[in-house]
């Protein structure tokens, strides 16, 4: 890794480090087709309404989800964090699972 | 990504999203050497040596971070996050230099 050179390395752990996001990005990467707010809620069933829409309200401003016809999909950009995300997926289960 | 499978993925995220965990896991990752609590905040200017204090703790309670001699040093778990962070930086890179 190269440190310091980046600033938004900083950026970008801190916006997928917000409690529910990466769960919340985990389930629209894990579809291809655009998901209504309530197939959300139920594929992250302790996370609440309020702080669902909190959290899409983000994505849609940080760019990384659109809405539209009421449904949510992920953005290009957001679509690219699907190898980091991946491997944080595959480094939980072999460091966490103890 | 398969999502609601892997509690650890939440785990994972939540680990490394802490403020400056990230930042700070970047400059031992990129070192093949152990560094000094001050080596390590001198590359981290913006950090207190308070939350620098905290954040080396948590890390070695996790068992990321090893501290020998008064250095401290990635262990086979944290240097085994080195492919998710380098990509986070890379997304980084990609999309928030705008």
């Amino acid at each position: 890794m190269t440190p310091g050179c980046c600033p938004h390395y900083h950026e970008a752990i801190e916006l997928i480090g917000r409690r529910w996001t990466g769960a919340i990005l985990a389930v629209l990467l894990s579809e291809d087709r655009p998901l209504r707010f309530n197939e959300i809620a139920q594929a992250v069933p302790d996370l609440s309404d309020r702080l669902l829409t909190e959290r899409l309200k983000e994505l849609e401003e940080r760019g990384l989800v659109t809405k539209r016809d009421g449904a949510y999909a992920v953005t290009p950009m957001g679509r690219d964090l699907e190898p980091a995300l991946t491997q944080l997926q595959a480094w939980g289960q072999r460091w966490l699972t103890a």
